[in-house]
């Protein structure tokens, strides 16, 4: 399954279709790895709406079971709405720092800036229609999350382009659902699956804020992958890293 | 939150960290555009250990709730393992087929090419391990999924980071989960997200295999985008599309 000897990563077999050009490759991984989760610095100023129509093009291109498409986007500017989530986020935030039994993660976790739903000019709630006849089941027997990843794969999508376009996401986890499902008016057989400040923003930092902050450290990729079964051998040894 | 006047999507705020660069926009647009689904004409060649180590590298990127990067990799060969998922597979598949009270729709279910699991030379079973401690629990309260949208997210980037290296991925959907985490190895605690067939392939096609075979067509996305709520107007008049 791997070409252990093969240092040659540009190393192609006979007639496989060629990769995108240099230029391409360095690019993605450029956007991957400059993507970040913004939670300060967000610019109060409206967004283009076609820079949006962009944005939302590269989450509608993601990939969906059954080519199902259940991804739906909600756009909420300042307002009742946009109160609402901010009083959620208030509440779950405060009630997540009282969980911490140690009193130093507590204070560390209080620290934390962990939402731009008050500065930032555009929220965006992305859902998943469960409802929609699209994609005819296909793979959702065996699988029903298939449909709830699916519009994770679009989310990821949106943010890599917002990153390269020079627009800020910070996804929100800290909030109620239900709150969210009032707020963005969803019915029951739609289910909210990422909450986004979006906007220009004052800088991209190099590293995630939770490291920055030293709530969590990066892990070494060489831990995480294992030939044949969990726990098995890693294919890189950790000294080529 | 939007600026409707503008027309040009380029226009940005005083103090705006700036986008990438114009090459690098266009380029991840076309990865993003270019991915595809990939079910048939893998090529049987293994992939270069460092190609491989390059894409886990970009799923590694993905953004993580708490930081917590629960995100586990399982490359099976070919072998007993790969043998039960073909099973698994083949059992599930059938069993959806049947499903189909419409005769025209089973019919077209059944010549659907769903798997690639025989001809890849790799299967990568990526995982979400729920035991780790990394992240501290940041975010999990109120949203639980978050754990699992964040391999989710992974998932994302490896697929992009493949197609830009001329690497095609399938998602395979059509199992039991129980069998895929049997065929991994997984322990209680860590959950199958994603079986992926991995490989060098004969081509990209233009447009998903499910839009080509008739399946079903691209939804608009001007329908999916909503402003103020679920249901409400939709920010992009079809005229401009």
């Amino acid at each position: 399954m791997l070409d252990e000897d093969s240092q040659d990563a540009a190393h192609r077999p006979a007639g496989a279709a060629p990769p995108m050009a240099h230029e391409d490759r360095a690019a993605l991984h450029r956007v991957v790895n400059g993507r970040r989760d913004v939670r300060r610095g967000f610019l109060p100023d409206p967004i283009p709406r076609e820079l949006l129509r962009r944005v939302l093009g590269a989450a509608h291109a993601a990939p969906s079971v059954g080519f199902m498409q259940p991804w739906r986007f909600v756009l909420l500017g300042k307002g009742d709405a946009r109160d609402a989530l901010i009083g959620s986020f208030e509440s779950a935030n405060e009630a997540a720092r009282k969980a911490y039994g140690d009193a130093d993660r507590r204070d560390h976790y209080g620290r934390l800036k962990l939402s731009a739903l008050e500065e930032a000019p555009l929220v965006l709630v992305v859902a998943c229609d469960h409802s929609t006849g699209r994609g005819h089941g296909l793979g959702r027997q065996t699988w029903p999350e298939a449909a709830r990843d699916s519009t994770v794969a679009a989310v990821q999508n949106l943010m890599l382009a917002a990153r390269a376009e020079g627009l800020g996401t910070g996804w929100v986890s800290i909030l109620d659902k239900d709150d969210v499902r009032r707020a963005a008016g969803l019915p029951d057989d739609v289910e909210p699956i990422a909450v986004l400040c979006v906007g220009f923003v004052e800088r991209f930092e190099a590293k995630p804020d939770l490291e920055r902050a030293g709530w969590e450290s990066r892990a070494s990729l060489e831990d995480l992958v294992h030939v044949d079964r969990f726990g098995g051998p890693s294919p890189f040894a950790s000294d080529d890293a």
